[in-house]
Formats: C-alpha cells, structure tokens, sequence
C-alpha cells in the first residue's frame, strides 16, 4: 500500500515515526513538490494544510486524512478531486485538552479568580458572596465530538449547560438548541464557549449581533478558529461592558500580531492555540485504524460532509 | 425539645430561620451571656466559635453541633464537659466548592497558564510543550470526607492522584498512603492540597521538612487552616526555588495583615477564605436530621474524636 505523507508542522519527523509504527506495512512517502517522475500512485494521503499542487495530485487515492480535527485548511479546495473523501482525526486526546482548558476557564469566571487578584493587588481582604450556580449558564456553540464531551465535563460540575448546533442533539444533562434558536440559546449563556468548525456559515458568527444577544457581563471563550470570531466587536462589546471578559486560544492571524489591541487588553486572556494539540501517537494510530477498516470494507466516521465543508 | 444557639457570624438571621424551618418542633434559644436566671436546660446546642462561657453552660446536653466542618476552634477546649458529643457539619455542598477551588489550582498550574500570563504581559507567542500527565501528580493531605471527594474529582481528570492522612484509605483511582510514609507520599506531588484538620498534631506540618521533600519546584494549594502551615518556611521555599507557587485560602491570622509579605508575592495567590463557605440552610437540614436520629436512638456521623481532636 503507498501512502502520500504531507506536513510542513515541526513535528514533521514525529509523525512519520509514529505512521511507520502504525502502518507498518505501507510505503510512506513524503511529498515533495519536485519529485522525481514515475512515482508510484499513492493509495492514500494523510496531510495537514497541503499546497494546492499536492491536492491536483489526490485524484484517484482511497481517502485523505487531515492531521487534527479541524479542516478548514483543505475542506472546499477548488481544486479538491470530486468523489475522494477527506476524514478528520477525531478527538485522540483533543477532547481530554479541551475540557481541561474549558473547565479552567469556567472555575475561574464563576469562582471569581480575577476579581480576588485585583483585590489582592490592592491588599484588600474581601470575601464575595458565592454566585448562585442555577443562575450560571454555559453554553457550547457547536457541539460535535468535542464540544459534546465539553459540555458533559461541564455539566458535571453541576453548571446548567446548554448546547447548540446545527441540529439539536440529545444529551442528559445539556439542554439542547439548533441553529435557528440561536438567540434563544445565547440568552442562557453567562459563559459561551465556541467550539465550532470553521466553515463559510460560521465566519464572523460571533459578531455584535450574537455578543448583544448574551447576558450583560457574559464571558467568552474561544478555541474554535479565529475567523468565526469578529475581532472589532469583541473589542466593542467589551468597552461597552456588553461583555465581561475573554479567554482566547486562537485568532484571525496567528501567531497574534505584536500590535494586536488584544495582547494589552485587561479583560482578555490569551493562550497561543495551545487549548488542544494534536496527539501524533494516537492519531497515527486513529488513521492507521481507519485504514484498515476502509480496506475491509467497513464505514469509518469523521468523514468531511463536502456540502458543510465540516 | 430546647436547642441553645450560638454564633458572632454576619449570617446569624439567616442561621436562625433555617435552623427555625429545620426544627419546627423546637424551642430554639439565641445564646447570651447576660441571660436572665432559671432558662430552661438545653437539650442541644448548636454553635459556632462559642467563648468559654458558654462552652460551661454545655454539660447535659445530649450534643453539641459545630456550624461547620472545622472544630479546631472548640475541640479540646479546656472547659469542655466530659463526654458531651461535639459533632461536625460534614460536606453539605462544602465538597462541590472544595473540588471547583482545587480543580481550579491544579489545571491553572498544569496548563502553566501563569507563564502565559507572562509571555502575555510581553506580547510573546510561545507555544509550550503539553507537560506530561501521567507525571503530574497531585497529592491531597487530608482524607477525609471532603479530601477524599476532591481527590477522586482530580484524579477523574486523568492526573495520578495520592492521598495521605492518618490512616491510609481505600479507593480507587487514589493512591493511599498514611501518615508514617508522609515523606514517600510527598515525593509523588508536583501539586500538594492540604485539607487536614487542624490539630495539636497538624498545627506547622507544612514547614521547611515537608517542601523540601517535595519535587523540586512544585506547587502548594492551602484550604484547610492557616496554623498548619508555617508561613516563613513557604516564603524561604519560595525564595530558593524548591517551590514554584503557592494559593492560600487559609492564614494564620485571618484577615491577611495588610503588611503581609504573601499579598505581593508574584507566586502566591490569595483568596480571602472562601473556597468553601458553609452553607446555611443544608448545613441545618442535617443538624436536624441528626438530631432527629440521635432522638431515635440511632448512630450519627461526624462526631469529633476528642482524643484526635477533629
């Protein structure tokens, strides 16, 4: 079996390690622009953000797996082959990440934490009264593999969390809303949490319209993708105390410009796109599984829908 | 039935109307030192910090109730009637705000996201390394009701947790340890809970002996009794390196002088007692309900060994 391997991440030689262990019988060969001609045909490919010249050259391979779980990079190329299907690594140690930088985020809104290090600052002993957790709405915007186990995490700690996706889904313990009862969802959210794929539909989603539809003083938290956020009004909503504060792993440029308003701004916490990474253990191991269960026949999951480019 | 009450606290009226609610059956008389002659004896006596006054009034009653998990300030108290039980409020939604506060502590330092906040403040994008799980342990000191409910809630997590106390306790996902290994058990914690009882056996456990028994650099989180720890002893360890931080609920002199070298300390962080706060109307709801068994003839839990004096 040949399989075409493609990342230009600084774990490159991490992941061919980990694919040799996982696929042992397979000919990996790393992709190169100028290779030489004659190369065999690849059976499959497993790439993270490919040149456009890579994605000419996937017609005909059994499937393509993307390196995380998060496809905006490739879903909805142009020059994507028509009919080759592209599956993303699923959770692999991603959802355990998300839930630990999720719950942090959580604790400290509703527990109060930046308050009391101001007044420590100010050297001030001052106990506050314990907010009512009924009261203390999560919501999750997109719940999928990831945001599903976020909210479960969350809801565990006893906080009334709500979840809305493009189809409502049913979990005990999360109250669930489809897309079109976004509003309706929003109102519920003393901490919104955005889990979302990027795709054409969730590009600058959180905008002015969606922060003014939370409560006053709510709290965002951001480990989707930069783009569905609307960095101006973020900054808006914040100066008008529409919001209260934010904690945010991932931003329309990254790394964040050095003069990016957001490094100096008190109410927002920023993290460098680190709330999850991609396992390269169990993910080569996922692939390698997925493999071959498409070699005897069989479905697997975490297949891109072409129409929702998620 | 006459229960005698006491308490200084700000939440007297609301004590009262619970315990009122709790007992509708009972004559419940607010304690007084100036009270006039010939009242009648008390049955019960629920208190909290009572002055030695009152702690002579309580020879004949059935039991005395202690408005909180923490009986240091009364147990071997020397004027205290023999054989009159002293028992304890135990968990009573202590426990949930226990395991968000050190949930809290634990993930902050695991996800350094103190360092963070440094690279923030200098406007540096440094992703780390994902520090390794099954490395980072965290260890409880104090295994008791509320010990072993946040060991269990950290260890859900995925950290390899420890817990030691004076006998060593059986659970799963909780390596145990009691109090004669203290020192193999400390070797274990990158991160060391306190949530002993403060008695004459804890008062300064936590000095130079037991940081320097621990990895070098690890973190200390203190929400049992400021007297258990010896505060220049985490200054110095502080200072040398062999700790890397500290968050204290807990002080030896409560409020926290404002002349305290801990409140501008850039690795302590300070929370004015309050990572659990008793709560009032489940907190009357079990006295009344162990009251109620006592009447019965039946056993109740949370009853103070006098000679461990917690």
């Amino acid at each position: 079996m040949n399989v075409l391997f493609y990342t230009a991440s600084a774990e490159h030689a991490q992941w061919m390690a980990a694919l040799r262990q996982a696929l042992p019988g397979a000919a990996l060969r790393d992709w190169s622009a100028n290779a030489a001609a004659g190369q065999p045909a690849a059976d499959y490919a497993i790439v993270w953000r490919p040149p456009p010249e890579l994605i000419r050259e996937l017609a005909g391979v059994r499937a393509v797996f993307n390196l995380g779980a998060g496809v905006d990079a490739i879903a909805g190329a142009p020059s994507w082959p028509q009919g080759v299907p592209l599956i993303r690594v699923e959770d692999a140690g991603m959802a355990e990440q998300m839930i630990e930088y999720v719950t942090y985020a959580v604790l400290r809104c509703f527990r109060e934490i930046a308050r009391y290090e101001v007044l420590q600052r100010e050297r001030s002993w001052l106990p506050l009264a314990r907010l009512d957790k009924r009261a203390f709405g999560v919501g999750v915007l997109g719940m999928g593999v990831l945001g599903s186990k976020v909210a479960a995490a969350i809801a565990a700690f006893g906080f009334p969390v709500s979840g809305c996706s493009r189809q409502a889904k049913s979990l005990t313990e999360v109250r669930s809303y489809s897309a079109k009862d976004l509003l309706t969802f929003l109102a519920t959210c003393r901490v919104l949490v955005c889990m979302l794929p990027l795709t054409p539909a969730t590009r600058g989603l959180l905008d002015r319209r969606v922060f003014s539809a939370l409560p006053r003083g709510a709290y965002v938290v951001n480990v989707a993708r930069g783009d569905i956020l609307v960095e101006q009004d973020l900054l808006d909503a914040l100066g008008n105390g529409g919001l209260s504060g934010a904690m945010l792993d991932v931003f329309a440029e990254e790394p964040l410009p050095v003069t990016h308003p957001f490094w100096r701004h008190p109410a927002i916490t920023i993290t460098p796109h680190i709330s999850a990474v991609t396992q390269v253990g169990a993910s080569a191991a996922q692939i390698a599984d997925k493999i071959r269960r498409i070699e005897s026949g069989l479905a697997v999951s975490g297949v891109v829908d072409a129409a929702q480019a998620y």
